[in-house]
């Protein structure tokens, strides 16, 4: 992977660019090995990815293709590597251990620098994979200082994604903003959507059939950012409410992890409040 | 089938239930064929449904069972045979479509009586079919006086289920009382739900990456009636809001006739606001 | 419409080959809507294809291309336009039947233009919807005899795709030549699978819990041309053989749709025996 | 669950038997929690499953019940209570580590005594949960030597299922009889299905959609016994074989973890080559 990288661009549309851009690594002796585009018709804004192998100066390029491309493109060229990861979590084992796990099989092309959480319920676990494990309380702090905390501890890494493997507090705007794009949360979710304590409760009162999970990108809105991923699990009358929720786990799990893995081959755009997966 | 009957059961749970039940119709020489049963915990609700087949006189074996078991017991007896079936829908066709062609396929143990609408651009679709097609608009007709007219028409049959294919007008108390716990309506469903106009601009604006379609027995609370049957289909950004209307349809056509085929073969129990599907 | 075109392409991969093509295309003053490319890293082959706009001489564009081209390259630039089907079954309505009402309801971009069968017994369905139907039948005819009198009643047709939905007999080289590449056929799958008579009554015995479909390009090889689309539907233990066949239409006639709408799109490349959905 | 047991029962069908069987239970004095029952129609066999509740004799109920069943009945009465694992494997450590990670979260009802394989290459990842591993190597052994000294191994532990996650080796019919439908194997499937070493690089060369993973009882016939679960999951023109390969562990490891909870709830039968899943 020495060589390779990911361009990621995204721009106004107009006419040309994929010319313009494939022109410009060309020239520059620069083999692509796959690449996406999409236009989004409604917004006109232009998408691009590309992965490409060759002897790359990743700034000289990026202001080449800035130079060719309309005003206040995003360019963003990086080298194909493993990401760094944090977790942050709860009380809640399952979204953690899945992704625990595939990382010690080498499933997942990242690092897991750490994990955070409001208890210490979960050291025993992450300490089995010799990850360390950052036990910040909540209690007797407010939240902003809660956070202040947690925020000191994730500045001694390099972080390229923070993933909330069921850490069930709300984070606010300036923590959000601190990794803009770059925290991945997972949520249950139903047809129809319930609102309000215990939504298995809910679920089950209304008997639902299937029982869903989205994987979204975390943004000032609780559970409103751009989807990443979902899916669902079929249940019927036979589940109680708790039956619901452990079914409901297997569902969060296996989306989580799918979103991570395409965060960590940077497949994912945001588009405002939507993804675009190439 | 001539000898074959389904006896549906609900009441109080008691200890005993099944052995009270099944000596009822072992001394009636009433050979079993499939049963199922299903106790609530929460509600301490009691349900059974069996197949059943021997020379049966439904009114004596209701009677015996009634004496059996508890005070206010639901009891059930009918002959299994071809339902009636009338269908409603507005200017839709692929729910109704996909229904007249299982119909005309002898897929449906069932017989479609008639077709209701208010409005006649599916007259030619359904009389290919030789159903009977009644056009009964609402123009410059209160709902009061728009559903006294449907009525009249359904009057005029006797209706086992009446199936909403994309019949997109709200019933009333009054016609839902008409035929409780008979009429199958469908309509799609996302993650999360989308209340008011378009919901599927709605689901495009916020980039679902999967949408749902739930089948639902009706009841004065609209598009809150027990569930029946919930399936989704994945779309992704690719699509835009015609084309996830258009995987919707899909969606919504295969959720109604599966929930329908289990109305025919009388597999669905109403438990409060769910269903319990034997 | 009219000015909106498809570009397809498939050539040996080398450097700067999306360049050429986007250059090209740039310097016609083409728009390009959407374009997706992928390259084959192990036969080294490179797939392009693109929906274009613009005022184009396609013969000319496709002499501009292959100049710029490797040796051997295909380019395809077709007008995006309702394509011309005919459908071919045998006795059985669901497969039929599904695509006539898609049809029906406006939801294919593509003109019936015949339905041929060996048997006459979906004549009155296929004549509901003023589709001409032709019964040629292969009694008393060795199968070469029979091909020769189908190829007859379809070369007076301008043929896009011949959709096989539920055709039971086995076509011969010399047909399929005839259409290379544009015979869609639907056949049941199962895991494991099943060869010879009756794979439903197998499949029942052997117990499986998932029915499967695959949609595919028809090549010699019965069922093992390229595959366009798969997917399966749930049983159990309840489901005797003949309801796994019902259940298996369902996921038979979606499947088979679903390769069709891809098909129409010209979203579908051959290579070698593979395909590639774009 | 101290007064909670399982009753399972397989028969000849005749009229009465669920008369019979409830009878029994009612007059003992023994709470239904929840029961089911099918008749293999083909076969005329007859499977009963009930979760009972009392001051139970399991041996007198049992005795009671044999006496009113038909010859040759096979009666069944256990405990609820945990079950008693132990997991097989070689070098993969997705289904495994799946299995390991829902037991330390408490969500499989089973305690894992021991892990067992041919090489020790798990053993760091199994000693994490303080679990016993045992090394068994296959090296220089033939097969029956190497089955001796693992059923050495066995033989300290009270076993009720021995789950293969990825256990590479093929079990010789003693060792199968030894632990007779209580060991659960899982495999990739496919559609088509393909014979011979690497299947993945046959599915990627076949181009399939779909990838589908078959957990099943272990009987004589290598992959073939009754199947207990199934599911699949989609892949597309851009995965390689490797990435084929990955897909194919997150469904094998979610339909392996599906069976063994099936297993360790006793809601599995065996009828015939297939199952009945309650």
């Amino acid at each position: 992977m020495d060589r390779s990288y990911v361009v990621k661009i995204d721009c106004k549309d107009e006419k040309g660019l994929v010319y313009k851009i494939s022109e410009t690594l060309y020239k520059d002796d620069v083999n692509i090995i796959a690449n996406r585009e999409f236009v989004d018709l409604h917004t006109g804004k232009f998408f691009f990815r590309a992965e490409i192998e060759g002897d790359i100066n990743p700034g000289g390029l990026k202001k080449e293709l800035i130079e060719r491309l309309p005003e206040n493109s995003n360019v963003n060229i990086s080298k194909r590597k493993r990401k760094n990861i944090v977790l942050m979590c709860t009380k809640e084992s399952h979204a953690l251990g899945d992704i625990l796990i595939k990382h010690y099989s080498g499933e997942l092309n990242a690092d897991i620098l750490a994990v955070v959480s409001n208890y210490d319920i979960l050291k025993p676990l992450v300490e089995k994979f010799d990850i360390p494990y950052f036990c910040v309380s909540h209690e007797g702090l407010d939240r902003d200082e809660h956070e202040k905390r947690i925020l000191e501890v994730l500045s001694g890494f390099d972080i390229d994604y923070i993933v909330l493997a069921k850490y069930m507090r709300i984070l606010t705007p300036q923590f959000v903003k601190e990794y803009e794009n770059r925290i991945i949360n997972i949520h249950h979710s139903f047809l129809p959507a319930f609102i309000g304590a215990n939504p298995y409760k809910q679920a089950y009162n209304r008997g639902v059939k299937i029982i869903g999970a989205t994987a979204h990108i975390v943004t000032d809105n609780l559970d409103e950012g751009p989807i990443i991923a979902q899916d669902i699990i079929r249940v019927d009358h036979t589940y109680g409410w708790k039956d619901m929720q452990l079914a409901g786990r297997n569902v969060e799990k296996t989306v989580l992890s799918n979103a991570l893995t395409l965060a960590i081959e940077d497949k994912i755009f945001i588009n405002d409040n939507k993804t675009i997966i190439f």
